[in-house]
């Protein structure tokens, strides 16, 4: 979703905007795709829509600043469905914010008027995958494994969007009939496992059965139990982290191999936290996927961690405010 | 994939012809989808792809010599994945077919050259759905249910292909994990449980215990146990029938649930034999729907048995050889 209200010279370095949870992002990032300079600022989502909005004005504003208003464009990936309008619906994790029109709210604030894009989080980083210089894969489906398990289609260099705009929710797709309850309402939803509280809690409820474990002594010198720790236990050769990861993978696989029958896609691309757990966790969903597909897709099938990681939301946002006609 | 070999006046009837395993149907279509006229005859798939290839021209024929050669254009509905080079690739239950260029193969047996557009089956009856005069609806899932369950992205009034041209595969996305085997190598897809073999194969091993059942008594009359007698029995008042049914709705719920989570999608048109099965089916499959989709798109579901039936292989054949640029 763009929104354009001028139009500007595109060898002007762009603005990539993060917005997440606990931590707004900001990038200035070059039309070739490098960041230039970034920074970040705490959200603090708990005081509400206004303040949120003036605090991404506030970052944006420091680098138009240090630009002299050499900008292009601004671009925005926030956590939440971005409607036909522009605007987000009720994101997750910043309460009270309702239905806001993030571009048009977000116009008045900045120094000077730029071109703003606003797209979903998820999106944003396939975006990059798809779009960044070097980028080939034209068709895949893109999974990010972190709070939520977010997902895009992305068909021919596009985002697929589906008719409302919210399209690719691979988090929400149902592997296990009457599986573990999700926050959906649903039950055995992909993210009921891969989602990293619910794997937490999964993997905390299943440790006490294991006192051999690793973990138990990683856990008591003061690490927290997570995807990357458990990952961690599984390099370092314990096996019922590795068996859980596994399990995971099987489960993530499933998903995969549903996805890719329906879609008629052959690569898959994983981001987020824990998809660099290549061997204890992407190489069992690899096997589960490959043995899970139809005849006429299983031959030329890829899964493969995604290129860009942590800055995949300031890169994605920039490329997307540039190709979406912003700038 | 429609193949142009010359343009033709737009007023002329189609020719759709529904290529089946048992049964070639070829039906005289007129511009605003009315059928004129239609036949059938045997396919003899057991004869190969020659024979049979030579069977469809033949019934093509006999209606261009009823035209006197006013005929705008052919669609063929086959059942297979065809892919970007208008080949189809081993169609179940056509025995030595391999990779056949249909349109190409078709051309030199036609008594006058014709536009000649093939697609395959779910697609041509989902494109039926979308494009026959009075039609609405710009995006929806079709699903259609018979010997295997089949399926067809509709985006914006068009087919979405994917990648190579096999998207829509809802029958082979797994909903039970580590459940039924299917025909496809893996476990828990929809087909292995609502494709019509499957679904009898299931009834008939849960039969046995439930000695009170009405369809004891209709398979001693010589019915043949099949979805459409098991819910003939739910509706004369049979518990283990109509509970049967509900299980069955109550998965096909679960994996349309699925695919519209991933597609954003906010109508299903269920096509097929057991698609009329409104109360003991659809009803089950609708409440299974709604309780698994996600939130933001969860308001507006729809599911809805397709508007044509029988003749949806025809219908959609001359339309898409219509719509397709063919005439």
């Amino acid at each position: 979703m763009s929104f354009r209200n001028s139009s500007a010279p595109s060898q002007h370095p762009l603005i990539g905007v993060d917005v997440g949870g606990t931590t707004l992002k900001f990038g200035l990032v070059s039309p070739d795709c490098q960041i230039l300079h970034q920074f970040a600022i705490p959200t603090e989502a708990e005081r509400g829509a206004d303040a949120v909005l003036a605090r991404i004005a506030e970052g944006i504003n420091r680098l138009i600043d240090e630009q002299n208003g050499l900008i292009a464009a601004v671009g925005l990936g926030v956590p939440g469905v971005i409607n036909q309008r522009g605007e987000i619906s009720y994101p997750p994790n910043f309460p009270g914010w309702g239905v806001v029109p993030v571009a048009e709210r977000l116009r008045p604030l900045l120094k000077q008027p730029l071109p703003i894009a606003v797209e979903n989080d998820a999106n944003v980083a396939a975006f990059a995958e798809a779009q960044a210089p070097g980028a080939t894969d034209r068709d895949f489906l893109f999974i990010t494994l972190g709070t939520g398990v977010g997902g895009c289609i992305i068909s021919n260099g596009s985002i697929w969007r589906g008719a409302t705009g919210g399209a690719g929710e691979i988090g929400h797709l149902s592997v296990v009939m009457n599986g573990h309850l999700c926050n959906c309402g649903a039950r055995g939803c992909v993210e009921a496992y891969l989602g990293q509280r619910y794997m937490t809690a999964l993997a905390a409820a299943q440790l006490p059965r294991f006192p051999e474990s690793l973990l138990h002594a990683m856990l008591a010198e003061g690490n927290a139990l997570e995807p990357k720790l458990i990952n961690a236990a599984a390099e370092a050769g314990d096996r019922f982290a590795a068996d859980f990861l596994e399990e995971m993978g099987e489960i993530l696989g499933a998903a995969l191999a549903s996805a890719l029958n329906l879609l008629d896609l052959h690569l898959v691309i994983v981001g987020g936290g824990i998809a660099q757990a290549e061997r204890h966790l992407l190489e069992p969903a690899r096997r589960s996927l490959r043995a899970r597909l139809i005849q006429s897709i299983s031959h030329d099938i890829q899964l493969r961690p995604a290129r860009f990681q942590n800055n995949a939301g300031i890169i994605g946002a920039a490329m997307l405010a540039t190709t979406a006609g912003a700038a």
